[in-house]
């Protein structure tokens, strides 16, 4: 029989962390211990300072001559070249600019394009997703779906591996699925579902929101076909950062043309044609990913976002993802095996796959009461988490700045809510506006 | 005869001039004179220490919190509800988010999808432009007529008048039109040029790129349908800033529904639901403007605008925007005939109309030769305007923080650069990336 887990144990997993020196990047909160990272990630503490350059220098000394001086006029491509080193890909194939959603809109609109292009007799009009996908995909989809003639058709997980064989895969155009789910935290198997979709003869579109700094993602090796993911979780890039997208190298090689039959993304702003100041009225995207951008980007929000990719990237001096993750999952296994130890018949229930393969950076927890009012007692501790429904309790694990005896501490809050029934207070149970 | 104006006369109309305590709300480069703030208005002196405050506290110290606490949330619709009262919007009108680019991507989609439904037939299927107008809003035209089966058409400015009668009336769906000309600086006739199109069956789209916080814009006294506009310009909002965009109530009112007829505005992302955090699968547009966000602000960036537009809402106290166009009437016309009277035979032409109905807050002069080179020249003397091919010097006048003085001196520069040759310095036309 193993041994109880005691706070000496994490103490000791803290000791050996060779990550633990990546802590000191970020400016956290005294008395918090942040298990919401996978939501809104921490400060690091290169932005303030950073932010304050851009303002008082570039933009309030410097002023226009800053597009060329400092760069601000390829800052999505150079802080989409760091975020490719993080979900394997390569420089020039990714970009960070606009939102998830509007980078969705972009990729899955080109993807659909394509279908149609390669299939004009209409055999293949279905994109396949998760009904549990996060639903700004899901919308984006829909709209498309609705302009273009194709079908959106909501599957549960265990449902997907049917969608890509038979006359479902034959009519199948494009799989859109997020890498690890926003709620239960589970992770597809990203290799072996593009290959099988790709066998299907269809696309795959990845939403890499809660893996990019949080789980080895390998794009290029996957062979997949698009992605987008989120600067302000894992990557740290502050209250809504400039999200990013990749697209592999064969599809931005048949972008272009100024036909009828042209291949461009729909959201066709100046900052992506070919010569945006020769000021001409044709639309001419331009060369690769930067076809891609649409408006004139942000430079004070990809300053921030650039800070954020550079603590994940600090990393890579200590082992890279893989220590990254190899943490993760030794975070996320301790806080299971806690709750397991410590909150029986609390009424708590797993949602997380156990199996590593099949696990993000984060553990969900169900129950069916009051689990909305238990993460807010949790908050009034300092253990911030969050809820999702219906009954998810949700806690992200972020390898850069937790430690082990975080978890534990995090767990002794946990048994604290339950025992005393603190939660059941009516404090806890008023909604906010953002849940 | 007119006595020549001198320095002293400059400087008589600066001590008489009542907008001039607003001069000291921005932060100005020492020895610069700055005419273009058409292109990126200056850095106010309240933005550093706003922004330092969402980045501290509000998301490092607040972390997920703020999105009730501070309002994250609803910070679109807050900075949207001041700016439409620089535009002639009601509050619930307006929200601030995303570029330029992608607003006019959501209203002019809302603007063909209306008419598709009044018009199945197809009788209506034109989008008249300028050919001279802002490319990014052409190039969004164009990529929304290939998909949706309409033609854009370009024309002249003196040929518009010609589209909306006749056949060519009877043809025209949505006329898209930017206020003040990005290169001339010729402003359209709001109110008579949208009575013509509503008369010949058409709905308008406006750009308030070069208008909002330049000139007085009365959008429902115009009873214009759409309207677009930038944040990074007049309003101060600084590089990248978000945009806005406003919709007359007649629109928002028939925005909504599920079904396969249902209006949306096709960048349905999570923010513009009618329930985000509900997370459920299929896409219901929030009520009313809201409906137009996509996916999650930029709290950074949103309060670097907000800080920017109350530099013009300050002007309330002090006449508004009436005031604020006197002041830049008489800047204009101050350059204009400095220019005439000191430039004379140096080849310079005046693009920008003298009557001042048709003018914004911009002068641009045209030179066959040299054009560029002289901007450059110029800005070397901290005299900074920007060139706009072809063979255009461009100069922004703002009248928050310009002094009449100013202009004499940057005119006085001017001269010397003419009279001097130092523009045929091998160093001046040398061209970079963003010109």
């Amino acid at each position: 029989m193993t041994p109880p887990i005691t706070r000496d144990t994490c103490a000791a997993l803290d000791a050996a962390d060779t990550l633990a020196p990546l802590r000191d990047q970020f400016d956290l909160p005294e008395g918090v211990i942040y298990l919401d990272g996978n939501s809104l990630g921490v400060l690091p503490r290169a932005t303030a300072g950073r932010v304050q350059d851009v303002i008082r220098r570039e933009w309030g000394q410097d002023l226009i001559q800053s597009w060329n001086k400092a760069g601000w006029i390829d800052y999505p491509q150079r802080v989409g070249d760091k975020i490719a080193r993080l979900v394997g890909g390569q420089p020039g194939e990714v970009i960070a600019a606009d939102s998830t959603s509007l980078n969705l809109y972009k990729v899955l609109s080109v993807a659909l394009a394509s279908v149609r292009a390669s299939d004009p007799d209409g055999r293949r009009r279905v994109i396949v997703s998760e009904r549990d996908n996060f639903p700004t995909d899901l919308y984006i989809a829909e709209s498309l779906a609705r302009q273009h003639g194709f079908t959106l058709r909501l599957v549960e997980t265990d449902e997907i591996a049917a969608q890509l064989t038979g006359t479902a895969g034959d009519a199948l155009a494009v799989l859109m699925l997020t890498h690890v789910n926003y709620r239960t935290g589970r992770q597809h198997a990203m290799a072996d579902v593009t290959a099988a979709a790709h066998a299907a003869g269809a696309l795959v579109v990845w939403d890499l929101a809660h893996s990019a700094g949080a789980v080895p993602v390998d794009l290029n090796g996957c062979d997949a076909d698009f992605a987008i993911g989120c600067g302000y979780k894992y990557l740290n890039g502050g209250p809504g950062s400039p999200a990013f997208l990749w697209v592999h190298p064969r599809h931005l090689a048949r972008l272009g043309g100024d036909g009828k039959d042209a291949l461009w993304q729909p959201l066709a702003g100046w900052m992506g044609h070919a010569a945006p100041f020769e000021f001409t009225p044709g639309y001419r995207p331009a060369a690769g990913v930067t076809g891609f951008l649409c408006g004139t980007p942000s430079a004070i929000a990809l300053a921030a976002l650039e800070c954020g990719v550079d603590t994940v990237l600090a990393a890579e001096a200590l082992g890279g993802m893989a220590a990254v993750r190899a943490k993760s999952l030794a975070l996320t296994d301790l806080f299971s095996a806690l709750v397991a130890q410590r909150c029986a018949g609390h009424g708590l229930t797993l949602q997380t796959p156990t199996e590593p393969a099949l696990r993000g950076s984060q553990v969900s927890l169900y129950r069916d009461e009051g689990a909305y009012a238990i993460v807010q007692a949790l908050i009034a501790r300092g253990v911030v988490g969050d809820y999702r429904a219906p009954g998810i309790l949700r806690f992200g694990f972020t390898p850069l700045y937790l430690r082990f005896a975080d978890v534990w501490d995090a767990v002794e809050h946990l048994v604290q809510v339950l025992q005393t029934g603190e939660w059941r207070e009516e404090r806890f149970h008023q909604r906010a506006a953002v849940t």
